[in-house]
C-alpha cells in the first residue's frame, strides 16, 4: 500500500493540522486545512489554515508578524490527520501565549457531587 | 474569563484530541472525544475516544493491551482542541508504530507539472 501523501479531507473539506515545534517538542497550535491551505502550506512553507469562524484562508501569523515556518510535514496511519513541525517566530497562540494549549485540566473528575 | 474546564464540543458532538507522550515530547496519535469519551478519560485516567468508524465508544489500547495514562490533560485557547499528556504502554498506532504520524511528506510542493 502506498503511503498517502496527501491528507484524506473529511467530508466537510477539511483536515485537523497539529503544528508543533520542532525543537522543544512543544505543542503549540491545532488548525483546519482544506485542500487550498495544504497546498499553500506546502509551497511557501508558511503554515496555513482554514478558518472556519472567518470562512477564509488563513496564513499564521498574517496580521501579526509570528509565523510557522514550516520544516517538516507528516500524515498519520490513515492520512486524517496532519503535523507540521515547525519553527516558531513569535507566540503561537492569539492571546500572546507561546502555545494556544494553556488550559491545564485536572486529569480526574470531581465525582463526589 | 474563566477558563474553559469542559471542551466546546463541536455542531457533531465531537472534539478533536491530540495523544503526546509526556517524556518523549513525540505525538502520538489524534482522535476524537464526545462527551462521554472525555468523562470517561478524566475518571479512569486512561485515554478513551469515540471512534467515528465503529460509532461508539472506545478505550485506546482495550484490544492491543496498549493504553495511554493520562497525566495531564489541556484545552487551547478556545477549547475546542484536547491534549492529552500520556505515558503510552507499547505503540500508539495499530499499524505497531510508536506514533501514528510516520509518513513524512515533502515540505514543498512539486510545481513543475
Amino acid at each position: 500500500m502506498a503511503e498517502p501523501m496527501e491528507p484524506a479531507f473529511g467530508a466537510d473539506g477539511l483536515v485537523p493540522a497539529i503544528a508543533q515545534d520542532r525543537t522543544t517538542g512543544e505543542v503549540l497550535t491545532l488548525a483546519y486545512m482544506n485542500h487550498d491551505a495544504w497546498e499553500r502550506t506546502r509551497q511557501t512553507r508558511l503554515a496555513t489554515f482554514w478558518s472556519r469562524s472567518r470562512q477564509r484562508l488563513w496564513q499564521k501569523g498574517e496580521t501579526s508578524g509570528n509565523v510557522l515556518r514550516v520544516h517538516g510535514i507528516r500524515l498519520d496511519c490513515d492520512g486524517d490527520a496532519v503535523l507540521l513541525l515547525v519553527d516558531p517566530t513569535g507566540p503561537a497562540c492569539h492571546t500572546g501565549a507561546r502555545s494556544c494549549f494553556f488550559n491545564e485540566v485536572d486529569a480526574v473528575a470531581d465525582t463526589s457531587r
